[in-house]
C-alpha cells in the first residue's frame, strides 16, 4: 500500500512542533495533514470545556491523521470557576442579550493549549478557526499575551491554503487522498459550536436573518411549546456574586459543588426551554452575523445574581460596577481576556461582589425564568424605612426640601430658557 | 342636618386655587377636603393615561367632596407618543429590569396639570403621592421646570398633615365626617398603580421581599402556568425606532395607529402572561424598595426594538447610544423628564433612530417573548460579506494584521509584566 | 459687670454636648455663643489642615467664647496621604478645572470631629457652613456616613438662627454684646477658606463673574507677572502613583516625606506663581458659582502624574481609569468621600496605580509646569517598537489588513448610507 | 543624457491613475517616483491646511518627478471651520493633553485627496505615511469610508517598497538615480509634522523619552523664557461654543473671519510661547509614542470654551456632552472622522452647544493662558441665587431635607456594613 502524502511529509518534520487545538472534525484533520505536510509535527489539543465528545475517538483519529501526540485537558471546572463565574458577576450580555458562551470558553481553551506548548517545547500552535470569525482572535490575543514570541499558523488566514481548499468538498477529497476517515453523517445545515456553558449555531441556512431557526436544531434545550407543563422552583444561593448552592424545592436535590452545580442548572433550565435566544450581532472585525445561542444555566444564574446584587449593593456603587461590566463584556467578547484592561476590570468587578450573598428563589417554566423572591443576611433593604405603613428613620418633610434643591438649577434653566417645548426631541 | 366642615371651609376660602392630582380613591378625596379646610378652591384633575377608571363616578365623588370642578384629560395617545416611544427607542430598563411604567407616566399626568393650572389661573397644585416614593420627585420637579413659580401644597409632606392622619383608619374617619362615600370594598393587601402601560404593587405583604407575589394579583396579564398553549406569533414594524405596524400571522389582525397598537399588544401579551417582574429597586431617595409589575406590550416592544436596532445600527454608534439610554433610563426614573439633560438625551436617541426599521417576527407564549427572525430594508447585515461559504469582498489575510496589530500592546505587556498571573482577580 | 447672656445659659446646659468646627472667626464665635444660649456645652474644635491659624489664640477665644473645651487636632499629614495622594492617582479636576482643595480637606476634618464626638461622648455636631455652600454637605454627609445617629447643628439652615443674624453686622453686634473680641481688621471684600493644598476666593466683588479678581487677593502664589524670571528644575519621583521623593535640580534640595515634600512644592510652586485659576462651577445643590482658586503642589503633581502614568499604564487600562476618576471627582466634589461608591472607586483607582512610577522632571516658570522627560522602571515604551529607524518587532504590512479590518463597518455604511454628507453635523 | 529609470516606466504606465498625497519632501518625491516606475500615472495633490509651504516649488518638482498632473487645495478654511470647531466645542485632548491638531488635519486632507480621485477618475490613492504611526490608519479609514472601492498604495506597508528603501540613504541615491533634486539643507534631528493648528515633533532624539526637547526646535512658539513681558489681553466671543470675534483689549485689533480670527491666535498666542506640550501618547495601533506639539490658538480657545461652557450650560447636561466628548476624542484621534458613530456624536455635541455663547476675557502670558472674566447673553450663572448676601428664591432649609434625603442610604450603609475602615483602599 502506498504511503499517504501525509506519512511522507512527518519523516520530513523539520520545522518544529506545533500544538493544533483538534476537534476530530473534517476541518481540523485536514489542518492536522496540511501541517504535518508542510514539515511540523504536531501535537493534537482537546480542551474538554464539556462539549461531551468522545476523546478516545477523537484521539484515534488524532492519531490516524499523523499526530506525534494526542492531548486532552479537562477544564471544565476552571472554565466554570475562572472565566464563566467572573461573566455572572458581570450579568455579562453583550448586546444586551448574548450571554457569551463561546467567548468566555477561548481563553480558557487557548491558556490549556499554552500549557501543552510548554510541556512539549513548542514554538507553534495552530487552529481551524475562519478569518472572518471572532474566535480566531479570541485565542490568537490570547495567546500572544500568554506567550509573546509564539508562533501561530492559522491556515484559514493563509492563501496557500484557502486558495487550495475553497470548501467542505475540497477539504472531503483531501482527507480520502491521506486514508483519513471521514464523517458518516451529512453535515446539518449549520455550524455548531458547544461547552458546557452553551451551544451557538451559525451559518448556513441561517444565514438569512429572516428565516426562523428550525425547531429541530436545538439540543441543549427542549422546545417550550412542548416542555412540562408543571414548573420547577429552585433556591439558589450566592456568596461574593457567584452561586454557591442550588436547591430545588420540588424534589430536594442540592448541589453546591461549583461544576455541578452549573450542570444541574444546565439540566433543569434545559428541560424547561430556557436560555434560547436568535439575535443579530456586532462581530469584533465589523461585521453583522446572526447567532441563535441557548444557554440554560448562565441564562437563570444572570437573572438571579441581577436580584441578589440589587438587594445587597448600594445603589451608587451599583452604577459604577454597571459601566465596568459593559466594558468586561466587550472585552470578553473581543477576545481581550489576557489584557491589562480585563484584568484589571475583573479585579475591581470581583471586589465589587464582597456582599453579594444570599438567596434568591426562582420558578423556572416553558422557556422563562421567574424571580420571585429573595432573602440575604447583607441585605441593604430596610422594611422598617421604605415602609409606608411606619416612618421609620425618615421624615417626610425632608423630601420637601429633597426635591426643592433639586429643582433649583431646573427652575433656573426654566425661566431662562424655557422648558414648554421640551419634550419636543427634533 | 349639620353642615359638614368641609363645607363650612368651602365658604372661607381665600387662599387660591389648587389643582389637585385626583384619583378618586380615599387618599386624595381626604385631600380635597383637607385642601378646602385650609381654604383653598378646589380643581380636582385626573389624567386619563389608560388607567380604566370610570372618570363620571370619580366626577362625582370629586363635586361631592366640594371641588370647584373636575377637569379630565384624555392623555393615553400623548402618553404613548411622547413618553413610551421615546422609552423604546432606548430599550429602557432601569436597572436592567423595571421598564418605568410609572416614571413616564408621571411627566405626561403633571404636564396635563400644568395646562389646567394655566386654564384656571391657578397657584397651586397638589397631590397624593408619599413622602417616601419617587412619584411626589418626578410630579414635583415636573411642576417646577414647567412652572418656576409654581407653589406645591404635598400634604404626605407636610407635618400638620401627616401627624394627623396617621394612616388608613384616620382617613376613613376623616371621610365619614365629611359624609364623604366611602370604598365598599375592603382594600388589597398591597397597593396598586395602573396606567395603559403597567400597573405597579407595592407595599402590604409585598414589603417583605423574600414573600412571593400572589397569584391572583395581577390584572394585566395572564398566570403563565394557565395561559394558552398555542402561541401568538406577531410581525412588529418599526420605523424611526419606534412601532408604525404590528399584525398577528395567526388570525391577520393589524393595527397601525400609536394607541391601537400599543393595547393591542397589551391584550396579546397579556393574554399570554408577558411582562411580569418582580425586583427590589433603589430609589432615587435612597431606599431600596419591592416592586412587582406588570407591563405586556413594552417589554414586547423593547425586545423587538433591540432586534431591529442592531441589524440597523452601526456597532460603535451602538455603544454611544447605549451610554446614552443608560443616561435617559436614570433621568427618567429619578424625575428629570423636564430637564435640560434629559431633553438633550431624547434628541440624541432620536437622532440615533434614523434608520432603526424594519420588521421582527416575535412569538409570544406562557410569559416570554421569542425574537425568531427580522428584516430590514436599512440593514447593515452583509449576508455574501459573513457568508462562511463565499469570501466576499473580505481579504481573510487581512485579519492576521488585524490581530497582530491589536496583539501589540498585549505581547509588550505580558514581556515586561507578566500575563499569567493574570487570571487571578484578587 | 452684668453677666453676659452666654454665660447665663452656659450655666443652664442642659441639651448634651455639641462638637463645633470653630475656626475663630467671627461666624462661628457667634455660633458658639448661641449654642450656649439654646443649652448645649461646647467643645470647640479645629482640624489643622495647614490653613497656618494661631491655634493658641483661637483657643483663648473658644474659651472666652464659653467652650467647655478647645481641641486641635494636626491632621496635616492625613490629609496629604489620605486625600490629597488618592486625588493625585486619579488626576482629579471637578468640571476640567477644579482641583478639589476644599472638598478634600472637608471628609478629613469631619473624620476628625467624629473622634472628638467619640472622645467626648457628644450627641450633636455644628459648623458654620452656609445653606448655600456645597462645604454642608460635604461634612454633613461624611458625619452622618461616620456616625449614623448623629445629630447635626446647622444654624445657616435653622430659620431661628438666620432669621435673627441677617448678615455680618447682626453678628457683629451680637458678639459685641457677649464682650467677645471683634476682628480688629475690615473684611477683605470676598470670603476666602484655605488649607496646606490651596486657597479659595469667593463671593463678595467674586459675585460678578465679569470682573477679573485684583492681583493683591493671592496669598500662596506669587504673580507671575512679577514671578522669578528664573525657572526652577525638579525632579518628581513616583511610587504606585503618588510622589515619594522632589528633588530639585537647580540646589539639590529633596524631600522623601509625604507633608514636606508637599509644602515643599507649595513653596516653589508658589515662588513662581503656579495653580491660579478662576473658574464658574456648579455646585452640588444646582447653582452655578464663582471661585478663584490658588493650589500650586497639587497643580504641579497632576500634571507630573499625567505623564508619568501615560509612560506606564496600558492604554486601554487607562480609558477605564479614567472613567472612574471623573466618577471620583464628582462624588469627592459632592461630599461623598464615605461612600460605598467612592470606597469602591478608590480602591479601584488605587489597584490601577500599582505599577505607576518612575521620574517626570517639570520646569516651573510664570505660572506654568512644563513637563520636559520622563523615565521609568515601569515603562512600557519601547524605543526599538515606535522607532522610524528600526523596525523592531513589528511588521509594517501587518497594519494593511489591521485598517482594512477597521474599515469593513465603514465601507459598509458607506456603501448603504453615504458618508458624503457625513461632515454635515446639523 | 541617459533616460532615468522613472521616465521610461512612465512611458508604460498601465495600472492607471494613482493621486499621491505630495509634500514636495524626500519621501513622497521617491514614492512618486516608484509609482511610476510601478506602472502608475500619477497626480500629486497637495493639501494646503496652512503648512506655510512654497506650492510653486513643490509642483515644480512633482512635474520633475514625473507627475502627470499638480494639484494643490486650499482647505484652510475647511479646516478650520469643519474639524478644528468641532473639537473646540469637545474640548478635545486625547489622553488629557494632545489637541488632536495632526489627527484633525487627516480626514480633511482626504477629504480633499478624494475630491482629486472624482476629478480625475482615479482608482488608486498613495501617501507616504509610516507603517507604524496613526496618520496611515486616519487617512485609509477616512478613503474607504469616503469611497468604499478605493484601492490604496500605501508602499511603507509594502515589502517590495519598505525592503527596497530601508532608510533615507536609500531614498537619496534613489533620488539623485532619477535626476530628482535633493534637499540641500541636513534633515533635523526629528520628524516634524505642521499645518495651521500646530506642528508636532517626533523621533531621531525625541524617542529618548528622558531627553528634552531641544529650545531651538519649536517654530510657531517663542520660548517662555524670552517671550515678551508685557502680556496681551484678549476678548473671545462664541456663538454655539465656536468664536465668533477675537479682539486684542490692548491694541484694539479685532477679527471676526474665523481663519483670521484662528492665525491672530496663533500670531499672538505663539509669540507668548502658548501651547506647547510634550507628552507620551498611546497610538492607536498600541504603541506608546513620544510627541512634541505646539498648539497656541487651540490651547487659547479651549481653555476659554471650558470657561464659557460651563457658565451657559446645565450641570447634568455637561456630564453627558463631556462623555460624548471623550468618544470624540477617540474617534478623531484613532482615524474615526468619516464613521457613522463621529458623525452622530458631532451632532450630538453640536445640538449642546446651541447656547453657549458669550465673551471671555484670557490673559496670555508666557506660556500660560490666563481666563480672567466672563460674561454671557445665555448666561445660567444667578448672582442673587447664588450670593452669600441676599436669599434669592432658595430656602437655606431646604438644604437639609436635601442632605438628609442624600444621606439615607450612606447612613443605612454605614448601619449594616460600617463606614469606619472605609478610607483605606486597600
Amino acid at each position: 500500500m502506498a504511503e499517504s502524502p501525509a506519512k511522507k511529509a512527518r519523516a520530513q518534520s523539520e520545522k518544529g512542533i506545533a500544538v493544533l487545538a483538534y476537534s476530530g472534525g473534517l476541518d481540523t484533520s485536514c489542518i492536522l495533514l496540511w501541517l504535518i505536510e508542510q514539515g511540523y509535527e504536531v501535537v493534537a489539543y482537546t480542551a474538554d470545556v464539556g462539549q461531551g465528545d468522545d476523546f478516545e475517538a477523537v484521539k484515534k483519529k488524532a492519531m490516524q491523521c499523523g499526530a506525534k501526540k494526542y492531548v486532552v485537558k479537562d477544564l471544565k471546572k476552571d472554565f466554570v470557576l475562572e472565566n464563566i463565574w467572573p461573566a455572572v458577576q458581570a450579568n455579562a450580555k453583550y448586546e444586551d442579550r448574548y450571554l457569551l458562551g463561546t467567548s468566555l470558553a477561548r481563553p480558557c481553551i487557548t491558556k490549556g493549549m499554552m500549557e501543552v506548548v510548554r510541556e512539549e517545547g513548542a514554538d507553534f500552535i495552530s487552529h481551524g478557526a475562519t478569518g472572518k470569525g471572532n474566535d480566531q482572535i479570541r485565542m490568537e490575543l490570547s495567546a500572544y499575551a500568554l506567550k509573546p514570541d509564539i508562533q501561530i499558523i492559522a491556515p484559514w488566514k493563509m492563501p496557500e491554503f484557502y486558495n487550495r481548499f475553497h470548501g467542505r468538498k475540497d477539504l472531503f477529497e483531501y482527507a480520502k487522498l491521506n486514508n483519513i476517515p471521514l464523517p458518516v453523517t451529512t453535515s446539518a445545515p449549520w455550524s455548531m459550536d458547544g461547552n458546557l456553558m452553551h451551544i451557538s449555531y451559525e451559518a448556513g441556512i441561517l444565514e438569512d436573518p429572516k428565516v426562523a431557526a428550525p425547531s429541530d436544531m436545538y439540543q441543549m434545550t427542549s422546545d417550550p411549546l412542548t416542555s412540562p407543563d408543571e414548573p420547577d422552583k429552585l433556591e439558589i444561593e450566592f456568596k461574593h456574586g457567584v452561586p454557591i448552592r442550588v436547591k430545588n424545592l420540588k424534589d430536594g436535590t442540592e448541589k453546591t459543588d461549583a461544576l455541578e452545580l452549573y450542570l444541574y442548572l444546565n439540566e433543569v433550565g434545559g428541560k424547561h426551554g430556557i436560555g434560547r435566544i436568535d439575535v443579530v450581532e456586532n462581530r469584533y472585525i465589523g461585521m453583522k452575523s446572526r447567532g441563535v445561542y441557548e444557554c440554560p444555566a448562565a441564562t437563570i444564574l444572570i437573572e438571579a445574581h441581577l436580584d441578589i446584587e440589587n438587594i445587597t449593593m448600594d445603589k451608587a456603587m451599583r452604577r459604577i460596577k454597571h459601566d465596568l461590566s459593559l466594558r468586561f463584556t466587550e472585552q470578553v467578547y473581543e477576545g481581550y481576556w489576557y489584557s491589562p484592561e480585563n484584568v484589571f476590570v475583573r479585579h475591581c468587578i470581583h471586589k465589587s461582589q464582597e456582599d453579594v450573598e444570599g438567596c434568591v428563589t426562582v420558578l423556572l417554566h416553558k422557556g422563562h425564568t421567574y424571580i420571585i423572591s429573595r432573602h440575604s443576611p447583607k441585605s441593604l433593604y430596610n422594611e422598617q424605612l421604605v415602609s409606608m405603613d411606619v416612618k421609620g428613620d425618615y421624615e417626610p418633610l425632608d423630601a420637601l426640601g429633597f426635591i426643592k434643591v433639586n429643582a433649583v438649577r431646573l427652575k433656573e434653566y426654566s425661566r431662562l430658557r424655557g422648558m414648554d417645548a421640551s419634550n419636543k426631541t427634533s
